[in-house]
């Protein structure tokens, strides 16, 4: 019987919503997936280090990655490149492992056509003003450029009926678990156990032509 | 913001595979979910009760009910009727309540047709031999009635592709888990979360035309 594939898990949502700290704490509490790490362009915040909140590179670097076609998909957003590296989430899927990507909305739907088979998450915050504070308190970012996030929040909200799942983030705890929940259906999808069902009609057979 | 509507979870597997059992210890385990009450004209198996296993009505009761058009599906299988009352399944979604219907597997498209977001489950056992194994040490049917469910499951296999989940009851505990981890997924799919995204969107749009 062959191995299982991996599912590509694709974490979303608002900026200010707590993705990276979900996907933190998610990692540290559960055990079997892997996290696509991102490249990047922009300079790291304070606490943040290179090959593991993302791989932080120079524009050209970057560049060269994109001439080779070697992310699944990349954006340019506040005058810096995101992207994702290709090789490593394949490998991964291909062993049997589930891999989690955390991308800009812009980015889902680029993925979703390179892994029709992606499950697509979108974070939020349980209200808009509660977003504001968590960015103010963040207290990374200008007011103005706290705008700038609201108002491209206001354009991502459009985008959510895309998705597969919304998971609202109000307890961190809760949050985290609701993920694991749905990882844990998306195994149970007859599409992901083809080999499961091949098995037991096979062994069916068996038994009606034995009797 | 309006109370969300129930969602309704169907049921269904080979005969043998625990439908019964999974049910009666997920709803000890479990709160906030309302299970279908089947009507059906066969006799009551041995510690199966009226109103809580089924409700066991005469043919002619039946077929009075089928002529008021009073049930979501119905089926005839080994000369008995077997149906599912349409009226308690509203008023609970309606409600807000999840309910639960446990149904033979050719009742499930029908209900699919009548409740397009209905959820369907497939159980099975983890193997043909296990499933053989357990229609034995029922105790309730004549070899050729187990010779004549496992044919029939070699019919029903084939639908298993177009059920949202397939789980497979190996040990019950974590079946029933499983069952409970993918209802928490269900209701996290942003088409069942319409309001809240409608209220965020709100509160957006006055925070940027509030500055």
């Amino acid at each position: 019987m062959a191995e299982r594939k991996g599912i590509l898990f694709v974490l979303s949502g608002f900026s200010g919503a707590g993705k990276g700290t979900i996907m933190r704490t998610f990692f540290e509490k559960y055990r079997g997936f892997a996290l696509s790490i991102s490249a990047t362009t922009r300079l790291p915040r304070a606490g943040e280090e290179h090959g593991v909140d993302y791989f932080f590179i120079t524009e050209a670097e970057f560049e060269e990655i994109i001439a080779k076609d070697g992310l699944i998909e990349y954006t340019r957003y506040r005058n810096n490149y995101y992207g994702t590296p290709k090789q490593f989430v394949m490998d991964k899927l291909n062993a049997g492992v589930d891999v989690f990507l955390e991308i800009e909305v812009d980015g889902c739907s680029k993925v979703k056509k390179l892994f029709p088979d992606a499950v697509t998450i979108f974070v939020t915050t349980p209200g808009a003003e509660e977003l504001y504070r968590r960015l103010k308190s963040r207290g990374t970012d200008t007011d103005e450029e706290i705008m700038g996030r609201l108002a491209r929040a206001a354009e991502e909200i459009r985008f959510i009926p895309e998705y597969d799942y919304l998971l609202v983030n109000d307890d961190l705890d809760e949050c985290v678990d609701a993920l694991y929940d749905l990882t844990e259906a998306e195994k149970a999808r007859p599409s992901r156990n083809e080999d499961t069902v091949s098995a037991f009609a096979a062994e069916l057979d068996t038994l009606l032509k034995g009797e």
